[in-house]
């Protein structure tokens, strides 16, 4: 069978119709015949299902569409697992932007209501806002043309971790720490605070983050007071400081605790129940602060991704603009998954 | 026991060299007596064994000397690890320069010549030039005051794949990838280059570093040539992709099989021995390419290395001015690999 282009699709008439969409999801039918997406166009041609499109094989049609390529082997790819797809274009289907295809669950098709993903194609080397993540299916062509499938949603952040701080204890700011010589018990083994030095002395050693929350909470005497320990953290790390106390205050205020992430290389990992300081548990997530105007290169998110499925824990991004002012009430941080998949 | 300050360390008489230096490794002898470090005058504060120094106990001599808490933490987790250690300092051990502490095997101290770790210690916020690493252990002192070893050595990079490249093929540059519409078989089959297309194809799809190196060695044909591959990977990445090119064709060199690091957040996954591309085996090495100026955040090791371990392989960073022109004789790259330790 052969077909045209026509504008930025290809055409066919009835019998291509009935062929390609009735039978098998392809393109969007109209008056009198079919429009194909000129990627669904090469899908049919590299299968030897059209012959040619304007006098094109595969190859010819490949190389002299613009921006072709990638689009092609995700497409590929989805109908080799088995699913029909829909290009996400306006009139093709609900709400297209900012995805590049409409994935159906297996047995449904582009005459169903349902759909399973919806998938943007991007390529290893290409920024991506954060702001456009949440609702959508990374497909990642990477530098060899393998895929790799990431999901982004909107998590619901919440725990049933005592959120009073119900304490008073002298504290002294030592370097990148601050110390309480002589903590109430329930400090850490209640509230989850902070790291016993030893067996040789009493001390409980609090990171910045913690302090200045404890600060904030009125939790804590301290001779320099809570600006220091703020000014001790942001000569260290800037304004990121301001933005991890506020996800921290966020978590607390919430009923997650948050315990450094570091050895994950995150800011965070969170446990959402946790009851004895003796048994806290499997933490859930791993945690990584960033600006709302954050964009991310495709292979850090494979990068903290991969890392948090090794361990069995989901990445979470923590989205803030970090106004330490409003710890009380618990700042703003937009949440964001990525995850793992595989359609 | 008592002790007192003479300038930048404690000093002790005949009866504390024989109780802490003979006896347990602590602190330098001197004529008539024992110089202590600050570190060891806090530890055998904390532990009860030094009474006072110039009347400080345990929490003023730390809260009174600048900059020891971390330093400290340490030095106490390598002593209840049972190690003997010196503080790193002209005329007490040999090469001083670039860490804190020197750490003798089990059972050895100060008085035996072997040594079993030299080590830095750096806050979780502090930068570290690549260039200091390489016969250190770095103690990453975290936020929470927990401590995490990165052992750095300066690896051997050798293999046993072909390194010939005996192959002369037809390719097309499409977008982000070139394409060998008919492949010669060795290049994939005994080359280990590129990814084919699928079962309806024979095409040969290969990355823009693949194919340039190929190019370099006259094994491709192509209307654009080698200029336009480099050009269209400078597009997409900048400087970034000399240099990774550089890597690329170094390892081959060496007879290493450099494939797409994407899953793992890397720049390369590493084969040194495969023998069909029908069992290439497990990939050893994760590389990260860098210029040689990098200078690496802790927290970001800590990620690359757990990755690497978790996946089984051994994360090695790879410091190149990325000078494409040498591409023949096998351009100058600076191999780091990072671990995790357990001392």
């Amino acid at each position: 069978m052969q077909a045209h282009v026509e504008g930025d699709r290809v055409r066919l008439g009835e019998r291509g119709r009935e062929r390609f969409y009735d039978a098998r999801g392809y393109g969007h039918p109209v008056n009198g015949g079919l429009h194909l997406s000129r990627v669904e166009a090469a899908h049919l041609l590299y299968r030897g299902d059209l012959d040619t499109v304007d006098g094109m094989g595969f190859r010819a049609f490949l190389e002299n569409a613009d921006g072709l390529a990638s689009r092609f082997l995700v497409y590929k790819d989805l109908r080799d697992r088995g699913f029909y797809l829909t290009p996400a274009r306006e009139g093709w289907v609900d709400s297209p932007a900012g995805v590049d295809f409409i994935v159906y669950p297996r047995g449904d098709g582009p005459w169903d209501d349902a759909v399973a993903y919806r998938v943007r194609v991007v390529a290893e080397q290409e920024p991506i806002a954060a702001s456009a993540l949440g609702d959508v299916v990374l497909a990642v062509v990477d530098e060899e043309s393998e895929l790799t499938y990431l999901e982004t949603v909107r998590p619901e952040v919440s725990g049933t971790a005592p959120t009073s701080t119900d304490h008073e204890a002298e504290a002294v700011l030592l370097e990148d720490r601050v110390l309480v010589w002589e903590p109430p018990a329930a400090l850490h083994d209640e509230g989850f605070y902070g790291q016993p030095m030893g067996e040789n002395c009493d001390a409980l050693q609090l990171s910045l983050v913690e302090a200045a929350y404890l600060a904030d909470c009125d939790a804590l005497l301290m001779p320099a007071g809570r600006e220091a320990i703020l000014t001790r953290g942001r000569e260290a790390e800037g304004e990121r400081f301001d933005r991890r106390l506020a996800v921290y205050a966020s978590l607390r205020a919430r009923g997650v605790v948050p315990k450094t992430g570091f050895k994950f290389g995150a800011d965070f990992r969170t446990y959402a129940a946790v009851s004895s300081v003796d048994d806290v548990g499997h933490s859930e997530r791993l945690v990584r602060v960033l600006s709302p105007d954050h964009t991310f290169q495709p292979r850090e998110l494979s990068l903290d991704v991969r890392l948090a499925h090794g361990v069995r824990k989901e990445m979470a991004f923590a989205l803030t603009e970090g106004r330490v002012a409003d710890l009380g009430t618990g700042p703003d941080v937009d949440w964001l998954v990525a995850r793992r998949l595989t359609p």
